[in-house]
């Protein structure tokens, strides 16, 4: 596995510098991100981000990295499309290298081929990275086949969010009715009762089964199963908020059998980690794939001193101590900092012995080339 | 970003020993697998893997994992379905954590459902990891967006690979003429004609505009493009070969404007990389982000010596060095493994200053603590 240094960082900026990438950030959870995306998230000078379900996915940026939200929240845009297609355009003349993320696939719906077409207008060289899409990670979640051998042998995806400017383009979903196997809506709930009669009326069974899950593989995952006739009133009486995805396919029925979401040992259990943020990545992540709610609250923050005169005299005197010992992680990366940052290495400690309070500390040391004698239980 | 070390990975087996992950390996390229991916082959004890178009994939498993070919290349499976549903209950069964690797994502078409009903079946606890799939990332590098606001409020999409067993139960395309927007049918080369007959019998315009994409997302990236109605003729007569995606769109016709894949600066360019494979990686990464195909031929393998008798000796003998230089990363990681083998650590050269031809080397002997005090030009 390969992630940028620092080095390699800055050569991707040199070749990049000036061009956009369409990024596909995936269905919510930070994981589901492509390699190749976190690897360009991790160079980039600018972020031009949307409304992301999983914010961990922006820790992958550089520090020194312009990040700019131009999301939907609540049905508000922080930035119009207009202002998006200039800002990605005069970022990237500015010569920067531009990641623009996208929720889910920037190629399927989202706006990306228009963003897209307004680079291309104005000359600016962009590239897209595929995201996984909530189409295929929502029904996976759910338990739900997208296709199936016995069951389904197409599908077809649409959205069923209204764009409020052109309500004369509405789709007609009745059109989408005879596709033979799932059907899948994305955003469908203040429209769902509408998309349905619509299929319905266009020969759809009424007794087919159908299924809404909202917040599809993340830890706030629900999902209502009912036929598809009453579908709409059962999300109703459950009080679903949007945005969700609709499916109605022959294929929801083995939702019984394909579960696995639900089951995972810490499913719906919250864990609260107190640990500062970026230690806190490796427990989060544990967490998440046992099925828990991993929360990130860093009650400690480790700065940097304001003087570091008692720590430099110290230092410039390790050949005098015997024994260096060493309480955790933080420890030994700010003091080796530190011994670096003078001007001298790991040889500096030569003539200590050297203990570690537990492993994960030992370890921390292994990094810097320097195996203890000693780790205290 | 966090990859699991050794520690987690271990940690990672002993929660997950019995359970099978159904890994979407993305459309071809390495990058397009996603993190979470990445992360469950890394930590793998079996990996049950299909014909991927990118083996460097597998390079993520662990030297010890077991690595169990089961695709299909010209039309032959290496093992039979039932075979392959057998040999994930039983190494499931056995205690093992098994990745089951599939090419795209598990959920769109490729039977990921059906092997998770098995598993089902038997009990065996299993999750789905989705990929990106080609439906999105083939035409996204073809330029051919599958949603547009102006051309394509939907899609569909439909395997063309028939069941040789099951005559009876091929797909009516006709039924999908009628959707609004992109039609995309997987490997329909062969029955490329009779598709596009059926789709016109049904209504479809024969001219719309039309593409048939090879290797999407990959160094051999081929596309087509013509009008519905000739479309299969224009294949035949270039000599397209299967597998490929087939996409008929009001949209096909963007790609003039949003073609980028072929204009990256070094597209076709052949580059071999004789590097050893494990530090190919990096330079291999930089040359397809530039569109170039890397071919990885390693020329040069590093092992251990027989015997160690020489060099322990000069280790041993350390402190009376007044100075050691290093040549190469390859020299930097043995003989330090070597020290450390010997149960000493980055310590032992306090006495000598050290010197590094170049910064790849220098990089190495920081990554052991050691900052060296010359880098010769």
């Amino acid at each position: 596995m390969w992630m940028p240094e620092r080095d390699m960082r800055d050569r991707l900026r040199s070749l990049f510098g000036g061009k956009v990438f369409l990024v596909g950030a995936g269905p919510g959870e930070w994981s589901l991100l492509t390699l190749r995306g976190a690897m360009l998230i991790s160079a980039a000078e600018v972020v031009v981000y949307d409304h992301l379900l999983d914010t961990r996915i922006l820790d992958l940026a550089p520090d020194d990295a312009e990040l700019i939200y131009a999301g939907k929240r609540a049905g508000k845009h922080a930035l119009a499309q207009d202002e998006i297609n200039e800002l990605l355009v005069n970022r990237a003349r500015a010569g920067r290298m531009v990641v623009r993320l996208k929720g889910g696939d920037p190629w399927i719906f989202g706006r990306g081929a228009e963003e897209a077409e307004f680079l291309s207008t104005n000359d600016v060289p962009f590239e897209i990275v595929p995201g996984v899409s909530a189409l295929s990670a929502v029904p996976a979640a759910a338990g739900i086949p997208l296709t199936h051998r016995r069951f389904a042998s197409a599908f077809a995806a649409a959205t069923g969010h209204e764009d409020p400017s052109k309500p004369q383009r509405q789709l007609d979903y009745s059109i989408l009715s005879t596709v033979p196997g799932s059907l899948v809506v994305f955003m469908g709930v203040r429209n769902l009762a509408h998309i349905i009669d619509e299929l319905m009326a266009g020969g759809r069974d009424g007794e087919e089964p159908a299924a809404l899950v909202r917040q599809g593989y993340t830890a706030h995952q629900e999902t209502i199963e009912a036929p598809l006739r009453s579908l709409a009133e059962t999300a109703k009486s459950k009080g679903i908020a949007p945005p969700a995805i609709f499916i109605s396919s022959p294929a929801v029925g083995l939702r019984k059998r394909l579960m696995w979401f639900e089951k995972r040992p810490l499913w719906r259990k919250r864990v609260v980690i107190t640990r500062p943020r970026k230690q806190a990545a490796e427990l989060a992540t544990l967490l998440e794939l046992l099925g828990a709610d991993a929360i990130l609250s860093p009650s400690i923050a480790v700065e940097p001193l304001d003087d570091y005169g008692d720590v430099d005299r110290e230092i410039r005197a390790l050949q005098n101590y015997d024994l260096l010992v060493f309480t955790s992680v933080n420890g030994v990366e700010h003091f080796m900092g530190r011994v670096f940052e003078l001007g001298y290495d790991s040889r500096l400690l030569a003539n200590a012995e050297v203990a570690a309070i537990g492993k994960a500390t030992a370890e921390a040391l292994r990094r810097f080339g320097i195996v203890c004698e000693h780790i205290p239980r």
